[in-house]
């Protein structure tokens, strides 16, 4: 075993996702280190074809993939392939051999988690997949932990980006499936054969991982009902929209009996103030009830180089953790004393209201009172009060706090404004 | 120290968050049993006043806390207590005295996070807080372990239910600040004395624990800039709307340079279109923006006791399963050949259209076909097209669907209907 302050980690597969945790492990190095207290280095790369060129050292790089996961001086192997096999054996191969391993391979956990991690358990070793499920949203972990003590009765997810991409693009311009597909794919968001994502194929693979955590047995995948969404018309997208409801291409698990579930993936009608139906274009959301946390809504990045190597690199950052801690107390600690910014240094757009004399002149002496501070004003509503006053609300634009603050104290000193009635920041 | 397989677990605090925590407990044990391998007894219930009556057997309650955190046969302490002290005292003792310590004080941990997470580490005991920010939305946990290797450029968060049911009737009703309190304070909905929420407080600690989480220091919190809301009027919520804009209360912490970082708590404007202006009532939640996940979002019920409970029981889950898994390879193994249901017994609404000819009766044939299978239909939109051809599409009641599937069939047969354009399952 290498000295447990210096991890070395072997990739297999180096396509967007692997070179997006590569990346990242070079961007945030920093970061990662102040949260594993150990430096991680990159000892080699497994790919298909050894031809192309990679954003990686060439003397790291082989197209032996056996020769990483059986390699005694690798920690930690990230599969980062995708696919049944070879990832099911090199991961098998690696758990084998001693090593950690962090997949994002839906695929092959959907099918063979429970023998995985079972072997991996009874090894001593970690074998996580954060980043199988949703991208860069947390889900699988946060199953596995702080909502581990529920009963979780029903799940809801919108899985798949590209779908979502397809549904989202067909309600806001009326078109059919059809046409939005050929658009989605020219943009990259489709693959040329896109039956994975628009068939259900990724989601069921997805929705299958949540349940199998959340029921503690694995789902038979012959038994996971599913349909795509290539039958819903531009038709049906009007009246779900008269009737109240968006179609989203849903995951679904819930109990149904004693150690009985239904998971099932198809189109489904979400009412409007369901907070599933905000989910719009690529992104992906996982909603669940359990009966002590209630319901609950992640919602983030669900596919992408960097989003899925946000997950990676987070599931790294807990082996290493767990590795250099060797047990409990593996809490990240922090220091005293940060430095902490003054508001009056904040560059926002502010509200603000005044009462004001309903007089002319008015306007115009308040435009030129923040002028002078370099304030700018980008909308404004005006009402007329009784007793010769008025109120005035503006938004501005971008400015300084202490500007805007400087140029209140001028606006409130002019003889056409009685009051300054409230102003509040804006974040956007 | 116990026999790893039966956990022994002290209380520090039995008001709402301790009763609901012990609830979960007892209610889910099955749960928490299948996650930890463990049987989890719960020996002492510390308490202020000994003469209230308790869901708890008597003989467990005391009010000698400093019995407790010194007890060599309790493995775990739950600080269910709140406030700065003695919970302080008591988690250092109880650290000091080998025991992993779960707490849901926010307080405590904004003002000595740093010492006690420290004190923690250096005994190799775990101190989780996950019920401290967000009730039982997972938040700090995530952040720690799934999304550690992300910098984060900025994060927003809803961290308080009061304010948020405030500020949402407000909207709503175009009420006042202070009727809306008063209906709040009489529904239970906020305390007496509103202070710690209405003022910023509660905020204050929250998004104080989640900077330092993200930027790796405590922050003085006397260096935090903290609003309220109590200067919100009818007035501002009715120009916000105008200008496309929801007010709401937020934790804003965001990187302001090297090392640095501004720490805010005040009313904001939020345009429509982003994900918080849709977080509505007592529900709370965390926004954040990191440079490898991008734009994410948690949201679900941030107080209480069943969330909070949920929270807790996950930390405990946690804390167990490391001291029985002891190191890595801690994954939660799960088993194969899950029962799954069939989709003819789901039960729910359905979407329906049809393309049918356009003559009179065809509305009844159709409507009479699916009261035969106990399927209602609850409303209906037509259309007349061209060639004597109508469509109309139908959302049902709630019905099984096999009896829906049956009632298509004999609805296609009928020689009114031309054709089943397409069904949709409903979920709400």
């Amino acid at each position: 075993m290498a000295d447990m302050r210096n991890i070395r980690v072997g990739f297999l597969g180096f396509g967007t996702v692997g070179e997006g945790t590569y990346r990242m492990l070079v961007d945030n190095a920093a970061e990662v280190f102040a949260k594993t207290s150990a430096q991680i280095e990159v000892v080699r790369v497994g790919v298909r074809d050894l031809e192309k060129v990679r954003a990686v050292a060439p003397g790291l790089v082989t197209n032996d993939l056996r020769s990483i996961v059986t390699d005694p001086n690798i920690d930690v192997v990230l599969e980062l392939m995708g696919g049944e096999e070879p990832a099911g054996e090199m991961v098998q191969l690696a758990l084998e051999h001693g090593k950690h391993v962090v997949t994002a391979n839906k695929e092959l956990i959907a099918k063979h988690g429970s023998r995985l991690i079972n072997l991996a358990k009874d090894s001593g070793l970690d074998l996580h997949f954060e980043a199988a499920v949703g991208g860069g949203i947390p889900v699988v972990q946060p199953l596995k932990h702080q909502l581990a003590g529920n009963d979780v009765i029903k799940m809801m997810g919108i899985l798949n980006g590209t779908t979502n991409f397809i549904l989202t693009k067909m309600e806001d311009e009326g078109a059919d499936f059809g046409e939005v597909l050929a658009e989605a794919q020219k943009l990259g968001y489709a693959e040329a054969d896109p039956t994975a994502d628009v068939d259900g194929f990724d989601t069921m693979y997805k929705i299958s991982i949540l349940a199998a955590i959340c029921f503690g047995k694995q789902i038979p995948l012959v038994d996971v009902h599913r349909e795509g969404i290539r039958a819903i018309s531009a038709s049906d997208m009007k009246y779900a929209k008269q009737f109240g409801y968006k179609v989203k291409l849903l995951g679904i698990c819930e109990e149904t009996g004693e150690d009985e579930v239904l998971v099932r993936v198809h189109p489904a009608l979400i009412p409007l103030d369901h907070q599933l139906s905000s989910v719009k274009g690529v992104y992906n959301a996982v909603w669940l009830h359990g009966d002590f946390v209630g319901d609950l809504m992640f919602s983030g990045r669900g596919a992408g180089a960097d989003p899925t190597a946000s997950a990676v690199v987070g599931d790294l950052i807990d082996v290493v953790r767990t590795m250099v801690a060797s047990g409990n107390g593996s809490a990240i600690p922090y220091g005293e004393g940060m430095k902490v910014s003054k508001m009056s240094d904040l560059e926002t757009r502010y509200y603000v209201r005044f009462e004001v004399m309903d007089q002319p002149g008015t306007l115009g002496e308040i435009a030129t009172a923040f002028s002078k501070w370099q304030v700018g004003l980008a909308q404004m509503e005006m009402i007329t009060k009784v007793g010769g006053k008025g109120e005035i609300a503006f938004m501005t634009h971008v400015c300084r706090e202490f500007d805007f603050a400087s140029a209140l104290t001028d606006v409130s000193n002019l003889s056409s404004v009685a009051k300054v009635e409230n102003w509040i920041r804006v974040e956007e």
